[in-house]
């Protein structure tokens, strides 16, 4: 696949069921959201993204995950809803981040750059401009890491090249859903 | 109320479950999403908005609107996670648009600004730093109005001061979830 044209096109995102906190910051794997698969792949669609990738170790979990995608690839969805099946096609399972990784250096032919949102102060924070240089100048893919419940693991921050700095608005709130918050990432890396 | 200062903090949001059309553009009432409830919330208390309205005037769907309200104001939700709090605390219901129109006409004194997001081609349809500027320079209060279902009815186009324009992405695609849109139109309108 080629490097050229539009960076989007070889941008990815990965919305992480595990490893992530929950409350009392213990590791835990979340439970998929039914939205957080429509409204992501929506916006990925929507911004130009090769790939929306879903990642839990849980088979259950994974086969809820399948068959929500089937109803809309070719199921009663598929006639119901066609654009619906444009945004899912993007959809791709993950047990594990590695996994992911794997998928999109096998695609690109070179590893992603990893980004991750949400944490302040660290070395490597930037924000969606640099990011946007950073890609366009790499030629590299490019991997979105999002967590669920409280949060992506320090495990994960570590091993991200960088660190997208945190959407704020206008006040000390900032606790935006994850379907928010990609939409709005998306938008500022890549819409007009 | 005061008009001065953060622009962001006379505006609100209106989501509509009536007037709205069905797939075959029949006028309908809609079922209320909760996480339409949520995510939209949280977007208006991060980007400091003054209201966020849920229109609807089925006597059920409002008694569910405000159980849920209560659960997370008052109830076991309140401790269990503050934040959420304070996001559902812009939360009114309201049976018409036109309540929501006269709520925020009681609040500041002036009646509303209306803007509809989402056709093309209106006379009236204008970018989101041309809404800006006259929400600056109007110093009226500004009503974001948004549609479930298959879209705001004509009558309610019909109505608004300002169209704004459909988000563009990177590509043809542009079926964003309302909270996806909301989460943008509120980031080009009020983000840093």
């Amino acid at each position: 696949m080629s490097n050229d044209g539009n960076p989007a096109g070889r941008v990815a995102i990965a919305l992480l069921h595990h490893p992530v906190y929950d409350k009392n910051r213990q590791v835990v794997n979340t439970a998929v959201t039914n939205l957080d698969i429509h409204d992501i792949a929506r916006a990925s669609r929507t911004f130009g993204l090769c790939r929306y990738f879903i990642v839990t170790p849980v088979a259950e979990q994974q086969a809820l995950v399948e068959r929500i995608r089937r109803h809309w690839l070719g199921g009663w969805g598929a006639g119901y809803n066609p654009r619906r099946k444009e945004a899912l096609e993007l959809l791709h399972l993950s047990s594990t981040l590695e996994d992911a990784v794997e998928e999109m250096t096998g695609m690109f032919a070179v590893p992603p750059l990893l980004a991750v949102t949400g944490a302040r102060g660290r070395s490597n924070t930037v924000d969606t401009k640099k990011l946007r240089i950073e890609l366009e100048t790499s030629k590299r893919p490019l991997l979105l890491m999002f967590g669920t419940g409280w949060g992506l693991t320090e495990e994960v921050f570590d091993r991200a090249d960088f660190v997208l700095e945190p959407i704020r608005g206008n006040s000390e709130y900032n606790h935006l859903s994850v379907r928010s918050a990609v939409s709005i990432y998306l938008d500022r890396l890549f819409g007009n």
